[in-house]
């Protein structure tokens, strides 16, 4: 085990100038600290111990998000997170993520710093400067949509997408639905990939071939509604499933526009149940991902590795909300 | 809400006789018990009041599987549920089933009647009698190695098959092979499938294209190695991954009776890490599947369903267990 000496000899520092470095003394210069923190994770000193009287607590950190209003996608997270957290005796303390906070200081390094036990991260992409540094960190952290193979220190959490669009796709079959279109602005997120991924297996699964010329995934979704929603529709699909609501609704639009009816001409489903999907005319039948459930979800992982059982995945049950955008078929 | 009366009411009986069935009173039939139970079921009234002085209790269901003594596969698993459970204040029942007990009664009933908060299930499979009743059942239910979709109250706990095949593939990648081969008994069982599925995505992902005649699927393990083993090392596999440990250590015996040497002539992987895995001449590289935090995962995911977490599934890092039967590309 690393001790607090260890780390001064390797430096060639006083053992008391790391531990005041370690506990964030005002007398030492935040230089210092950031050398003396990354030295200690470098040495597999990852835990500052926690006294009795200290908090448990641990970090929600969130990027490329909106999370402070009711309505925004990451606030019921959050609360759903919190909720579970508090229940069982932890601290929970919300920081907001820049590229200059990741760039000044490695994350085990930030963690140990902030005696944060565990982190959930919200937001977080393949593009953010800590990324690669999940591959083989050591405090506990729970991606939410964002997968990180092999470490066991890492969790991911996210919505069931197989599950999910099976749902969807069965309910079609059951109006009747054959031939089906799938539109996604893209397939190169975790989420948009998965989702794509299970559309296919649904439609494996319910023996339904896929239409020629019936895909469509194009950047932004105007593109996406404008060249390849009316050749999805040529090509024979009479229900359209969507990677999520904003594409569904700009679809119902977009139908509409071109003279069709939803649903009694073209049956369209999304996914996600953003706030705006009960208030369109008609409603958006759509398969929600519940986020205050994803919260604790993300809880449950965090508390799981923190506990040393390494998951690797928590998945969510999706639930499709009959509206009335889908129907029988024509 | 179902009230007792309710339940009275509907059979034509005095409520002081379904009060004393559900509480499991002396002076009243089997025959009738189990009446009340399923009707009670039926009516939506699948929790008893738990009395503040009674235990919350848990229950393990096993089937086709040997659990009673250290080295049984559920023999650990068992320990990591219990371990965890005590420690958050659950008692815990394991309870052997049999096809007469589930004929008997429905599960929801089972669970009701013996005031079972949840049940995590160990060697179920697809043949049971209750199989189909997971699809509808209302008491939290974690099924280990099978998925069941859609349904809020049950979830899917395994190892993550694509983590683990992902690290055998990477390896093998990283020791010069390019040419793998993949033994298994079947893909028809949940595990088969997806660990054959972990593999075909991990070759993909490597950019490692599939040999002709490079996978062997077969039942019993005898007639695999015997036809198709020595098909798939003529196709030119340098390596061969295999869905189990079983397999594998089947494999090293095999090659040696062809005269080949392993790892030297021929890499072997496994999947489990089982006990004789260590002790094999030269001893097996596989993929860990730890059983005792299986059993922990187990326990988390009955304790988010019970706390109305919807979950669907819960997987758990594989690790990679380099011993030596597995080396440098030939």
């Amino acid at each position: 085990m690393t001790t607090i000496q260890d780390i001064a000899d390797r430096l060639h520092i006083a053992k008391g100038t790391v531990s005041k470095a370690l506990n964030d003394a005002p007398d030492v210069s935040e230089a210092l600290k950031t050398t003396v923190f990354e030295m200690a994770v470098e040495m597999g000193y990852t835990k500052l111990k926690i006294r009795k009287d200290e908090a448990k607590t641990l970090c929600i950190m969130v990027e490329n998000m909106a999370y402070e209003n009711k309505g925004d996608f990451g606030y019921d997270i959050i609360l759903g997170f919190r909720q579970m957290a508090g229940r069982n005796g932890y601290e929970v303390e919300t920081v907001p993520l820049s590229k200059e906070s990741q760039e000044a200081l490695s994350f085990d390094a930030f963690m140990l710093k902030n005696k944060f036990m565990g982190a959930f991260l919200l937001g977080y992409t393949i593009h953010d400067p800590w990324y690669p540094q999940f591959r083989t960190s050591k405090t506990p952290a729970v991606l939410f949509d964002n997968y990180i193979p092999s470490n066991p220190h890492v969790a991911f959490v996210g919505a069931d997408s197989q599950d999910g669009l099976n749902q969807a796709v069965s309910y079609l079959r059951e109006q009747g639905h054959t031939c089906l279109g799938y539109l996604s602005t893209g397939t190169d997120s975790f989420y948009t990939r998965s989702r794509y991924q299970g559309f296919l297996t649904a439609m494996e699964k319910h023996g339904l071939p896929l239409l020629e010329e019936g895909i469509g995934i194009r950047n932004p979704v105007k593109a996406l509604l404008d060249e390849d929603l009316p050749r999805v529709l040529h090509a024979g699909a009479t229900a359209l499933v969507c990677a999520y609501d904003e594409i569904a609704i700009g679809a119902m639009e977009r139908c509409r526009q071109m003279g069709l009816r939803v649903p009694e001409d073209v049956s369209i489903i999304g996914f996600d149940d953003i706030p705006q999907a009960e208030n369109t005319d008609p409603g958006l039948t759509t398969i929600r991902q519940d986020l205050i459930q994803l919260g604790k979800c993300g809880y449950y992982a965090l508390d799981s590795l923190i506990n040393q059982v390494p998951i690797s995945t928590v998945l969510l049950h999706g639930e499709l909300i009959l509206r009335s955008s889908a129907g029988r078929c024509p």
